[in-house]
């Protein structure tokens, strides 16, 4: 059983690709493709992808030949459709630069990002759901106090965040990290301004009793980045291209899964129709607007008129998230 | 039922954003999504989706979707393995240039393009069958008399090809034009080379009675481009990448359907693994070597050995094609 490289009459071209490392396979182990009829390609595909060693990428290959065959052949996608298509991801492809992901862009809005995040990041009843990162975290946050503040004066309305961090039976989480970032009131994030400094980002750590509290500004609604093909995607769509206003919070306590959630807010235009699809019921919550100073005093922030955010997260261990996985694998999402 | 544009509370991105030609849509027309648990996602996106004007692009998008997410529930594609394609995809992107279509290749090899090629190209029996056009057509080819050579002296071995072009009925049809092109004895096209010449190219017309006759030489296997990320693909699936060889014939007459085909040989070493799934049996010639004079004589080329090809080719018309195409749209391929 010869190898290619093996054989004889190989022009000048394929012995130059072997000699530059193209894949110097043994023909007679490989399954016999020919006669391309509609009904027989896809399983020509499956046959020649089956030699792949991986078994975890063979499998993921095999859905994935099957579900794009399978999407050509039920909407008869025509010569000039494909041809744009080609064109269009190519387009996707020259729009990301170190600072521009518009793959991950055109994921967010087909709710594929969001789906895999559910998928990745099951919760079983009574924990914190969770949400989609996005393209704004960054890891230089200021690490501030319980009580302090993560947005310099005049980035936005008061915002006091409070709650407590638990475990599934209700006893607290000390020490859990809480890193959370937002938009200023102009609705931009840190990085999104030229003289970029660390601002509307922050992170704390919980008290022995998962007690936290921290000062923000009110975030606001903004666009996703609509000056690229997935813009123009959405605009022929009539989609608009906006996410309602959220506070990004992330968890990390010893022993505990990471929690990567985020806050929305009552009341906000695009709560029902988020570009990326990211809101869920349980994490809106209602900003109770603190005019009095006594009870300002009594929430430890003596500066009204401030919006109170009152909230509690819930962790899983480790253990719990991985069990809530395997549910996801075994059961489906 | 205002549009975002006349709602109050909009911060400055959106403002900006708006100004700056994003959708400006009535909100009160959107279909409400929210709650994105895994079993209303898809359903959440499809309903954004719907408020596409097009037609045809919303039914395209909805069955997209679908197959996009249904993979992703299938496999439960992990946070890595999602992260992982958008980087591929987007190396693909950022590999194509005026020159390499790295994406179409990617198609190619995932059969995608052959199943495009047979759903927009069926053939009802008895017509020759098409194939994939391939990156390597371009249109500078010269213009032979029949008889002539589309080869230059010192490509290949001789190989005289010769048959006649007919109608489904067997009648013959003059005057289709006939372009060809082929790679060199070393496996490379004209155009591959840096000092580029139109050679193994060629332009020809059939005759009264259908028939045509020229001369090229023997085409030989020859590698996809590898060195980019569809290389890396095949190399991590143990598949190889090259393409047996073959005559590249295009066909045009007045009131037919252009016909996009390849001759294949006996023999070939890559005849049944073809990194692009071009092959169709009953495009598979065999050369016949031809050593007397006599007989080389007969054939019209006096320079023996060559190769003698004959093969006929039969087109429909643009109605039979239109019929045969209602046919896969109704009944699928």
């Amino acid at each position: 059983m010869p190898k290619i490289s093996e054989l004889g009459h190989l022009g000048k071209a394929v012995r130059q690709s072997l000699a530059r490392g193209a894949p110097d396979i043994d023909l007679d182990t490989l399954p016999q493709s020919l006669d391309l009829s509609p009904d027989k390609i896809t399983e020509n595909v499956l046959s020649i992808n089956s030699q792949t060693p991986d078994d975890r990428q063979r499998f993921v290959n095999e859905a994935l030949v099957k579900h794009m065959h399978d999407f050509v052949r039920e909407v008869s996608l025509t010569t000039n459709e494909w041809m744009n298509a080609i064109e269009y991801l190519t387009r996707v492809g020259q729009t990301c630069t170190d600072l521009r992901q518009e793959f991950i862009l055109l994921s967010d809005v087909f709710g594929v990002s969001a789906l895999v995040d559910i998928i990745n990041n099951p919760k079983p009843e009574g924990a914190t759901e969770g949400t989609v990162l996005g393209p704004f975290f960054v890891e230089d946050a200021k690490i501030i106090d319980n009580g302090e503040s993560i947005a310099n004066e005049g980035r936005g309305e008061y915002m006091l965040v409070k709650g407590r961090i638990l475990d599934l039976s209700g006893r607290p989480v000390a020490n859990c990290a809480i890193e959370t970032w937002e938009t200023d009131q102009d609705g931009f994030y840190d990085t999104q301004y030229t003289d970029y400094n660390a601002d509307c980002r922050g992170k704390l750590y919980s008290d022995q009793e998962g007690y936290y509290v921290f000062r923000a500004v009110l975030p606001v609604s903004y666009p996703i980045p609509n000056d690229g093909p997935v813009g123009q995607l959405l605009a022929s769509m009539n989609r608009h291209v906006f996410r309602p206003a959220h506070l990004h919070m992330m968890f990390q306590a010893p022993g505990f899964a990471q929690l990567i959630t985020s806050l929305y807010f009552t009341g906000d235009t695009f709560l029902t129709s988020d570009a990326v699809f990211g809101v869920k019921s349980s994490l809106i919550v209602e900003p109770r607007l603190i005019t009095e100073e006594a009870e300002a005093t009594k929430c430890g922030f003596k500066n009204p008129p401030f919006y109170l955010v009152e909230k509690d997260f819930v962790l899983v261990s480790e253990q719990e998230a991985e069990e809530a996985r395997e549910r996801v694998r075994t059961q489906g999402p």
